[in-house]
């Protein structure tokens, strides 16, 4: 007969291997449409145009409007009777109006300007407006940062890769609407056990093989934590059940000892920029839900962005420290292979997971040292946020 | 941050611009599904035949049926084991046979009057039924009266719009299903606000234009309440904002002055029957949301039907009181154009806009007015209704 | 008005012609899932192959996967992450591996053997494991054991019809996923008042004629209940309403008396292996939901298979104890007109009548005799079965 965990049996229950709950994560476990408290990237600056639109980031519906060269937004929700502003348009400049009554708002401030149609002289006109958010575009996207309890935004490369922050570099990527929590991609992205296993398959690694599996440390270094490897197996004899390996005769053969930078062997030579940065491991996680994948001439970033509690948008960038005539060649091969193998069918295995993912209950095992380890960084980073607001004067 | 409003919260806040809820109007409030103890119109008399068809208003499932000429209303529920009597059809004159097991109802009077699987002597014939509904006809269509508590019902003449009961006439109009509470379409339609912004590019209003804003009263007379004009302004100048008008090179001019026999100015010539009738105000709302906007030669109606929390249906007539010939000229009109321009595309905006509405919470403006007063026309009407009924003996 | 029945406020309503709520079958008012402790048929054994599968029985999801010819059972959730184990496959014989990081789970008894993605030496090898359930094959398709309390399975044999143990035969079906609780399915199948109105126009009654109305009894004989008919009447008045029959110019003429091997009259020849049963009536029903219906030359059976509270599956079979050549024209007859007629089009009028019943509350009329003896045999049976496990040592 199936077993299912009743809610809140398990303390009392004998202990079973692996962690079963998320009750050591608390506030981990209480953010399924996101954290509160960050900038996220919503679309591509080229989408955000004098026509607003909508989206929804953590729960919270908010319309993107560009005006005048700046990107605007507000929250998408007339105070009037509840039309969504994201239906209206522009009547004046610097403003929205709503479509049903011509409310007109400052872009600037959400601030009620103009009643159209209750005259210069409206009563309500000035006292009444819609919240704003901080708006910021970085890799040709437009960024809002959502706030945790009404506090001003921080500069938004306090939380950018910091390689991305000074270095000129090109990029290429993807931004698609996925079905499942956030959470479920994110701890997807940094991972251990799947790639190995569920990617084997995939166009992408079509010529290299992947290892069987790994023995994986998680090691923190300032906001992010790395998987190192110390461990790389090719082969495995499991007793009584069979042999198993990725290896295959069309396949390059696999590298000889451990490497952590790109998951496929030591490279002769990496990247100046990327070389700079003494990455400790090739597989890096920050909050609040940003992965980096770094190979020796290019970084792999993916940010998970909550929708809400069932649905994600997956943010999927590749970035090239190039220069000059080289960025020509970087776009060529991104649009003619990487977008499709990689940034398609390789990440759509993925997105196929992320949305059958059904936990807690859950049994982990010993690669989940990632999972923990990124639950434990953002649990603990949620709890000094938490106390630090509740430190400051109100 | 967006703020939210908890429930219940809204008294202890600090008072802010306009009203915040419904409290003020719990019997509203709490008529979700629409107002019992009222005829509503069905569907058209022709769509009502010997095969029994499906319907729900105020929540409550109905069949209609068509017996030798007359129309008859029952629960759309058998009491056997539940399935629709509407699959069913007749197997007797003046009956209705449910299509599982036979068991065939009186449509005077709901009776159950054979039990065909049971033969003539089965012991439940005549000892259950089916709750009935009065039924009438006007106006071209089949009106049901929904009880608010068993109660008889009164003549369906008491309710219609009393220009309609003794004059003769022809009409034209549409039902449509629509989405949105009922309640969202009943303000649309009365809203003082709304018309002059949304319908600014409508074809209907392509070489007449919009005032920018009015001042405006409302009138109670009778059962009705009028919005009565006192200040029409055809442009505006919005400080710090910028320049509004409705006024286009290719529209007509507007008029000089207030009206309130249409919308366009002051007629020349009324007809005789509207202008008997000595309306204050073009447009009149009375329960349980019938609107009236009165045009000098034609009247245009709507009934809000609600079929559930979130469906209604829409039914516009158009009026015209004429006699002999000039009736043919009214249907050419209203096949040609009005049915199109106004019943279709004018009113697919208020659709629109109703199916977006959201509210409470909500802040009211000075155009609201019109609002505010029929939430409490059809309070103070169902407060003295709920009052009579529990003085009556029971 | 319409009235409602509140939950509870039966007891004390005054008494109303007919049952009111399922409150005297308790145990039956809780199996809108279906009954525990019984063998089902899931699907055609040859739908079974090494790729596994996925199904719902009782609300319950699982997988079935066959290897080296015999078919297995499991839970279709991985402990790991919750993925279902039906989207993965085979690495090794005697297994399957779930597609995410390659947990491998020994199909005999459901252990975790392997871990591929963590090596030979992983921790938790051996330590966790899926639920498997008891499978048996039988009339070509794979039945599951869905236990009550853990308990194991007794012999399918002991749950079939008795004729299909030990008598050779040739069979047709279908399998068919269907809309509504299995419990209206059952009763539906079991119900002595519809078929002679509902089926009246049925081609597989094109040429027969159906009674209007019977009189019945339902007589208990080991762990079945038949109906057995008392009358059988073919024409009918109804006082005051008017006269119907079944009986059409076209059709053949009714037989004389009563019969209760099939259901078209008393027949001249009875296949020896039907009359060898003495069958006291020609419907009848035994737990979990499985009705036979005994016809001359065949008999036709149906198991309504739970699948969650509002998805039934239906499956019908048709078996004839032929052997050797006569065999061929049993295939011939039920390809060609059986399964089309009978298996198709007649029992989609149930399918429909199932699908759109709603009860309780309902009212019962006197041949509803067949679902109350149906509802007190699964009540007592079930009651048994509990006060039996508790009794056990646990
Ligand atoms: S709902 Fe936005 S202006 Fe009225
Ligand atoms: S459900 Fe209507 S007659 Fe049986
Ligand atoms: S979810 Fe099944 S192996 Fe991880």
């Amino acid at each position: 007969m199936a077993r299912r965990l009743e809610e809140g049996a398990t303390r009392t229950r004998p202990k079973l291997p692996g962690r079963q709950d998320w009750s050591s994560w608390p506030n981990y476990d209480a953010a399924a449409e996101g954290f509160r408290g960050y900038w996220y990237p919503v679309t591509w600056s080229s989408h955000v145009t004098g026509k607003p639109k909508a989206f929804t980031i953590c729960g919270e519906k908010i319309t993107l409007i560009r005006d005048n060269g700046t990107a605007y937004a507000l929250h998408d929700r007339c105070p009037h009777r509840g039309v969504p502003l994201s239906l209206g348009n522009q009547q004046f400049p610097g403003t929205v109006s709503c479509p049903y009554h011509g409310w007109t708002f400052d872009l600037t401030n959400g601030k009620l300007c103009a009643v159209i149609t209750d005259g210069p002289d409206s009563p309500i006109r000035g006292k009444v407006g819609v919240p704003t958010y901080a708006v910021a575009e970085r890799l040709g996207m437009v960024w809002v940062y959502v706030p945790l309890a009404g506090e001003a935004a921080p500069p938004i490369d306090e939380q950018l890769p910091e390689e991305l922050v000074d270095n000129a570099f090109v990029m290429g990527g993807r931004i698609d609407p996925r079905a499942g929590n956030w959470r479920f991609a994110c701890e997807n992205g940094f991972d251990e056990g799947h790639a190995k296993y569920l990617h084997r398959t995939s166009l992408w690694r079509l010529f290299k093989p992947m290892p069987v599996w790994n023995i994986t440390r998680v090691v923190p270094e300032g906001r992010w934590i790395y998987r190192v490897q110390d461990e790389v197996h090719w082969e495995a004899d499991f007793p009584g059940v069979g042999h198993w390996t990725g290896k295959r005769w069309w396949k390059l053969r696999p590298p000889k000892g451990t490497f952590n930078v790109g998951n496929t062997g030591t490279p002769k030579k990496v990247d100046p920029v990327i070389e700079k940065q003494g990455f400790p491991g090739f597989a890096s996680l920050s909050m609040p839900g940003v992965l980096r994948i770094v190979y020796p001439k290019f970084i792999h970033y993916e940010f998970y962005v909550p929708v809400d509690a069932d649905n994600h948008r997956y943010v999927g960038v590749m970035v090239n420290f190039l220069k000059g005539v080289a960025t020509a060649r970087f776009y060529a091969k991104y649009l003619g292979a990487i977008r499709w193998l990689f940034h398609g069918q390789f990440s759509g295995q993925d997105a196929w997971m992320v949305d059958v993912t059904d936990a807690p209950p859950e049994k982990l095992y010993r690669p989940d040292v990632s999972l923990t380890s990124w639950r434990n960084l953002a649990e603990s980073t949620t709890r000094q946020k938490l106390a630090a607001l509740k430190g400051e004067p109100s």
